[in-house]
């Protein structure tokens, strides 16, 4: 086969661990399909600030623009926390996005049968809920220029927040095919009775939606939804929209699955290229412990093989061997009920390879 | 007594008929505790863009700068919704906001006994939620410079997000004290990994802090907030943010008590003049049934009594007698479980005024 060439960037805190078990479920894949991978290593985040003094150090960078693909473990940690921006963890995670292109952030939010119970909503409501959240992840208020000035009344601060149509319709077409595959209903939210920008969002998303008219199109303003998602989360399908939105719904879709632990990332460019990480952060409470749930990595790792290589089948193995591991009764503490029986990263990891 | 002055703005859809059952319940206080209330009322939202072609006609304006609190029912209907922006109901609102100097947006987001069960979250993690959103509402993106321009992509679209030292002190600052008579926890919610606006609000925040060491200080990334809501509503007591952080969080926070209807909102500026207006919309499909609900509207009024007026006992003769008709089964037909036993706007308008 084909040799496929794949970023490996552990990070900080429990993403060496969880990139660990991934990285076995990748070797499990060649042995079962014939696949054959080449792994590099980059440093990235904390672990390159204090290594290399920057976040995403220049070759890094280069490993990622040479592979097919990224996994991503996690970035971050009290000890950057208050550094100058230039030395934080998360000004290396917005310039990776910008200088790979990933314009598109895909958060798939499903309720995993075993934790149905640990959500904080009631069963019955959550009963059905798999939404994709599709975010822009390069443009709007994270991207536009900033700066202080003199005001009239003292210091101020300035953000600004840009988009234009051609960025707008990319992500959009994206949100659309996405939905097509699905269930065919896309919710585009913005703040289009406020913002400029959100009104071009949403001319850009009617003008768009002709050429897609199997696929049932919504509007919802972003407090709307912020209420939707609450009242309603199992009848959203595929939702839409710019970034700082994107990143404060998509997390709050994910926490109301109770699945958070669980979940899976993919950041799209042009082309197939991507980035794959889980949803959850780096958690340095319980780094280095052996203890971390490295499910939501290896599911990164089968969402690299659907939307990046095409190995569909593949993922499916490794979906298939998650969830009967799961369905056997074995679990880390993070989703343990009786934390005693609780099993180790490497141990969940053994297993789901064994499943595969 | 001296004479307070009031601006009554019934607005769209429900709102007179709201708006109407407070009229009653402020009559009723003049005859209980001997005071005298002067009402003029004025044209605004979609009404005033019918009849005087524009949301906020300045007599409109003038009636509410005359008076010592306004009392809003609800603006907008999908019969404006396409109109251009200077035709809109929003238009109207942000603009009486900026006008009147109402900076500041107080949300209280509580949990009514007879509406436990109305969350779609689990009564355990509801248990004890009590909650304040304190809103900045006059800067930010929302009033910032907006424009189109033609940039290398085609068209594109600009909001621009500005706050000053002194805009960040002041709704701070209220903030503070709001908690300081509650339970003494301050959550401040910003971005400031990622927007210069936030760096400014969280430097800002953490220079006042020390004046009031007996509230103890959190600051929140906005998109942990949007999890942290619905993972642990009930730790939270005072939250404050910025104007589009506000406008998710409080819609957020609101419907995760499930008593969205029943809630009452507080636009305030410097001294003690405010704007006071229930949570809900318009409700455009229920508007002249005679079945609206009353009480988020009849609460406003007591937030008046409390904020503005200092009229503290008063205001809670109008909680109080709220709580005794909802524990003697009383409901209207949004909140009543069997909705065959519903009662209208006006039995229950009239209920609670003969409980004070
Ligand atoms: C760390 C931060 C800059 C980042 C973001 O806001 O995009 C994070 O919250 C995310 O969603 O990946
Ligand atoms: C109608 C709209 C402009 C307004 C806002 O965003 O402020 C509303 O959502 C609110 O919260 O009062």
């Amino acid at each position: 086969a084909e040799v496929k060439k794949i970023a490996v960037i552990a990070g900080d805190g429990i993403g060496p661990e969880v990139v660990g078990e991934a990285i076995k479920v990748l070797k499990k894949t060649e042995e079962l399909f014939g696949y054959k991978f080449e792994l590099e290593h980059g440093l990235f985040g904390g672990i390159a600030i204090d290594e290399k003094g920057t976040p995403l150090p220049q070759e890094t960078l280069d490993i990622c623009k040479k592979a097919d693909a990224v996994l991503l473990g996690a970035v971050g940690g009290p000890k950057w926390d208050n550094n100058p921006k230039e030395l934080r963890p998360e000004t290396g995670l917005l310039g990776i996005r910008k200088a790979l292109g990933l314009f598109s952030n895909i958060r798939p939010a499903v309720v995993f049968d075993c934790l149905k119970d640990a959500s904080t909503l009631k069963p019955e409501v959550l009963e059905g809920t798999d939404l994709i959240v599709v975010r822009e992840l390069t443009g709007g208020i994270y991207f536009g220029e900033k700066f202080r000035r003199e005001g009239a009344n003292g210091q101020e601060a300035v953000d600004t927040c840009v988009y234009n149509v051609q960025e707008v319709e990319r992500i959009v077409r994206q949100a659309f095919e996405i939905a097509q595959k699905r269930s065919k209903r896309l919710a585009s939210v913005d703040k289009a009775n406020v913002l400029e920008t959100s009104r071009l969002w949403r001319e850009t998303v009617n003008r768009i939606a002709p050429e897609y008219p199997d696929v049932e199109l919504e509007h919802v303003l972003v407090d709307n939804c912020a209420m939707q998602l609450l009242r309603r989360p199992s009848s959203f399908d595929v939702i839409v929209t710019e970034n700082m939105f994107g990143d404060i719904l998509s997390d709050e879709a994910a926490m109301l699955t109770g699945s958070i632990g669980m979940l899976s990332s993919a950041s799209l460019g042009e082309g197939s290229f991507g980035l794959y990480e889980p949803v959850h952060g780096s958690a340095p409470d319980i780094a280095g412990q052996g203890i971390a749930n490295p499910i939501a990595t290896i599911l990164s790792v089968a969402l690299m093989f659907q939307l990046t290589f095409g190995y569909a089948e593949a993922g499916q193995v490794i979906e298939r061997a998650v969830k009967s591991v799961l369905d056997a009764g074995h679990r880390t503490g993070d989703i343990a009920v009786d934390k005693s029986k609780a099993i180790g990263t490497t141990a969940m990891g053994d297993l789901i390879v064994a499943a595969m």
